[in-house]
């Protein structure tokens, strides 16, 4: 998905709630904002909003003057989400389609999200955890579990640390033996790294690699080899998250996007309602993808003129 | 008033949301968003909102290649107003404190605003009105009016087309004889200029001066001499609109800021909810102005620091 006019003053927005969030010291704040301004002012618009994201944060890092400034929330997200393991694990294992009850309670761990909700709770992560087993699910959840059950190599693109718990619920479904979690290579805002894959006990149970990037989503020309290696091989990739939703909506790849919808522009380049749990499968895999990408770009279209 | 941190989003906010209000091809709308994003990366946060605002309109006339853009946006506003102006000073004669309603009126014209409601039609502006002669007004009347009574030499500084229709209402109520109305020196989005005051008929009652600028609100080192001295000479100032406020909330004079509370920050530093209409005299005025000075102080801080 390229950069959207609108994502400009979001990404502002966004520096300034994460800078005050880490509680960076006022001419801290102004120098991140306007090491920010300047990038974007410069800002390649055909790539996608992570490419941003990755500066900024690397700038935010620079400031805090730590190589990991989201250290201890996810160390809170990750508590807190094992905290409701064994819950929703019951809730799993109760229920009639266990499959799509885990793919529901791993979308909804997408609300785990940074500097914005730093003050959620666990009773705020559970009552998420409750209404996504009833809540609408937009996407095909029959092709889901057909897909999943053919494949025999999945690659699964986690997303925040403490979101990553409730990865688990899903990747036990699907079958540990034929899944290999990939998580970031290093520290970029809350998303999860190979220790908070090891908290929420994946690395005992599964094979977890990293990407060798420190961009949110997947930037692939900015991955390691051997990740895009995995990648390139998997028969089947589940990628969590609106950034990895940016990043790879336009891959060849068999991609199943899951996503809570929480950005009004993703939701509109998803072609689903803002706030929506969505599971989307990339274009190249749809039976008849050319009308479907004509609609499309006509969309993306209408909200760059907006 | 001082920039925000928080400005900064809203400033690209606006001016995309100008662009496209103005219809701008998307290479351009893309070449003035990256020359405000420059701007902004080198802003002296010290000055107020509007200077920003000045050069992010000249940006847009720049690129529009038009020295007016707004001009059919302004004309219709008048328009509008004139059509309801009859109505309005009917509602002022029969009512128990014309000057109240005359005040109330005028300050719910500064709904009258650019491109977020430029879609505004005849029936939403008279609602406004009507709606204001009973919403609760932020400010004291009384004081309002022994001020106004008092004054031998006031100065009203206009803000948008339309609007000052409805200023029209107010300065009658004053005493036309005793007043001089400013209106911007050139273009900026739709405030009013000599045209706009002689089509509300002011000019055939009061004298009319431009204040030289092509600012929003009053900068007072970018207006021109003759205005800064009738600025300097006025006994008393009525001050329209949250630019007014913004570039002459630390002025020295004795100022009555009139308008609609329509951005948080400036709510927050006049000291009233958002969307209320406010009635507030400049703080050199009031009776105890040192602990209020200190309580301001302590609020601006807080929401730097937010």
């Amino acid at each position: 998905m390229r950069t959207y006019f609108d994502c400009i003053p979001c990404f502002l927005r966004q520096t300034l709630d994460a800078v005050r969030a880490l509680g960076l010291d006022l001419p801290l704040q102004e120098g991140v904002l306007r090491k920010v301004l300047a990038a974007c002012s410069a800002l390649d618009l055909g790539q996608s909003p992570p490419v941003m994201g990755q500066r900024i944060h690397r700038v935010i890092r620079e400031a805090a003057g730590s190589a990991d400034p989201y250290a201890e929330m996810k160390e809170r997200f990750n508590h807190l989400a094992l905290g409701l393991y064994a819950e929703c694990r019951g809730l799993v294992e109760r229920a009639d389609d266990p499959l799509e009850t885990a793919l529901r309670l791993a979308i909804a761990g997408n609300v785990i999200d940074a500097a914005p909700k730093s003050g959620l709770n666990e009773e705020d992560v559970r009552r998420s955890m409750l209404q996504a087993l009833t809540d609408p699910l937009d996407g095909d959840v029959k092709e889901f579990s057909r897909a999943v059950a053919g494949s025999r190599d999945l690659l699964y693109l986690a997303d925040n640390a403490g979101e990553i718990v409730f990865d688990r619920l899903l990747i036990e479904r699907i079958g540990a033996d034929k899944v290999t979690v990939a998580v970031k290579g290093s520290p970029v805002i809350n998303d999860a790294l190979l220790a908070d894959a090891a908290v929420a006990g994946l690395t005992s149970i599964v094979e977890v690699i990293d990407n060798g990037s420190d961009a949110p989503g997947t930037i692939l020309e900015d991955c390691c080899e051997p990740f895009r290696k995995r990648f390139a091989r998997a028969d089947l990739v589940l990628a969590k998250g609106q950034a990895n939703y940016e990043t790879l909506s336009e891959t060849d790849r068999d991609v199943f996007f899951l996503l809570k919808a929480k950005c009004p522009l993703i939701a509109r380049d998803v072609g689903c309602s803002l706030g929506s749990m969505v599971v989307r499968r990339s274009g190249r895999a749809t039976a008849a993808p050319a009308p479907r990408d004509r609609g499309r770009t006509r969309r993306l279209e209408e909200v760059q003129r907006r």
